[in-house]
């Protein structure tokens, strides 16, 4: 089983490959591993690995990498939200354009259905919501990324009924905790107020606490994929893109959290300083969905977000919180 | 006011054009009449009317139609549900990249904000269905032609919201009584064994009759299209995308209404041959909609079928049924 990885040098993608490597599915024969910046191999790997560039937005290139007949893409690539919005090209040439060259290439290629389990994103929907979204909540993004992803499930789901590929998608919650450094996008703090006093370090608190959200760690969305990669996709019906389970939790919920883990004197190294114009983007966030059907196909997320940070813990700090007081 | 019509040869097009001219808007100035095949300008108009040829397929054609700046645009030139199903890269070609070209032409002009009308369908959901679909129901087309309109639909919304057009998509029922000769449409059924009749000829009914479906006529087309050009836009709010008024009938009910304009004898010229395949096409197909947010902005559709069979009648055929016995 030969699985492509695009994206594969982002947060999500790298963990994927990882994972992969140290705990290869049955059948693993080789790995191509692509992005933009060539992505840096795991070491340690039972089967050959490519680790190349690729530029989702480039057609040919696109289509010289599924020449080689992957039996498995993850496709992670994509531009992200702010820069989808600040660059209205770029964003459709590389979320939609993209998308579709690698659809399309597979289309291109005779006696050729692999799997393709497509990132998608609860940035799908829009405000105004329901206290919990439905299975069957219309989509009506409210950014140009959250529109891109969109026409990519709705091609994902009509070429899969064509028979040119076998397609998943897979709305993941916004991940948390991310590791490395705080990015700029709106939604970092839910991450930088947990990662960063866990690190000894301040972290900005740019809403109030009652503001409430959707959530899986990291780990968590490894296991999606990797689900995705195992399940039997007949099971799914035509329906192809899946609102993934999370965890609903508030600001002051994930600080409670934070103070269990790592006590007073962590949560003290969050500063609050309300930012109106987060807060109005935050404001049209989903809170809460219904995600019984992708429950109900095997995904699952965590449950508390003591496991959130406990998995951060684990995964990020080798296991023990450095600067407990 | 510039108003510009794709796809003007076809039937609603035609209807569309004819109306503006003998009940001109106020402030028309000009009327521009564009399809694959060249339209028959109606005559008597009190405005310049260019009818010419626009493959939407063609993006520099389009460009140079748009480079004139129409004040409104209506977009209906479409490959129709059969044919993109039959020819999955001119449906694409039609019915996605057209509807992006010619958004992405208004877009490259500066100073330039436009009208657009999007003739979208029914077709953009897909079974299974509540017994009302909601106003709130998720798109999940069964059709490569409602992928492309549900695609169309979504960046009709982002291109409205990032202010490149003023955008509104219309999700019409399925027209009844269509005018004209019997097609191969699998919904052709529902016009022809009214339309046939009515016309002293014989129509053949595949289905049994408590297949429900939901309506409107050519005239409540035509009326829903002539709103989006007067209403105020702004009303609606980001959720450009609006599913239209119909009604939810029977084709008992159908049958019924026949015979109450034209008799046993019309009712007895339906020939009843069960076709599996079309029953089984039609029984993935909605029976009813909530359509209270475009009630509430004005949008009418007719409340029983006699005044769908009358409209046709009226419109079509002089104000009598000739073959009633």
């Amino acid at each position: 089983m030969h699985i492509l990885i695009t994206g594969a040098a982002g947060m999500l993608g790298a963990k994927l490959a990882r994972s992969l490597v140290t705990d290869p599915p049955e059948g693993l024969s080789r790995l191509t591993l692509l992005d933009v910046a060539a992505p840096q191999p795991p070491v340690g790997a039972p089967v050959p690995i490519v680790a190349s560039t690729l530029d989702v937005a480039d057609p040919s290139a696109v289509a010289a990498r599924i020449a080689k007949r992957p039996d498995v893409v993850f496709h992670l690539a994509a531009v992200v939200s702010g820069e989808a919005e600040a660059d209205f090209d770029k964003g459709y040439a590389v979320n939609f354009d993209g998308t579709r060259a690698l659809f399309d290439s597979i289309r291109a290629l005779p006696d050729y259905r692999p799997r393709v389990v497509f990132a998608s994103s609860i940035a799908v929907f829009g405000a105004p919501f329901p206290e919990t979204i439905p299975e069957e909540f219309h989509l009506t993004p409210l950014t140009s990324y959250g529109t891109q992803k969109a026409m990519g499930e709705l091609m994902l789901a009509d070429y899969t009924r064509r028979g040119f590929l076998d397609g998943i998608g897979l709305r993941l919650p916004t991940i948390c905790v991310r590791p490395g450094r705080p990015n700029k996008a709106a939604s970092g703090f839910f991450s930088n107020i947990i990662r960063e006093p866990l690190a000894g370090k301040e972290a900005v608190l740019p809403v109030e606490e009652d503001v409430r959200h959707w959530f899986a760690s990291p780990r968590a969305a490894v296991g999606f994929l990797r689900h995705a990669l195992a399940m039997d996709l007949e099971a799914i019906g035509p329906r192809r893109n899946l609102t993934l389970p999370g965890l609903s939790a508030t600001v002051g919920e994930q600080i409670e959290a934070l103070r269990r883990a790592a006590g007073d004197e962590a949560v003290a190294r969050i500063r609050r300083e309300p930012d109106p114009v987060i807060a109005g983007i935050v404001a049209g966030w989903a809170t809460r969905f219904d995600a019984g059907r992708a429950e109900g196909l095997g995904f699952r997320a965590e449950r508390t977000f003591d496991e959130i940070v406990a998995a951060h813990v684990e995964d990020e700090l080798g296991g023990t919180v450095g600067a407990r007081g």
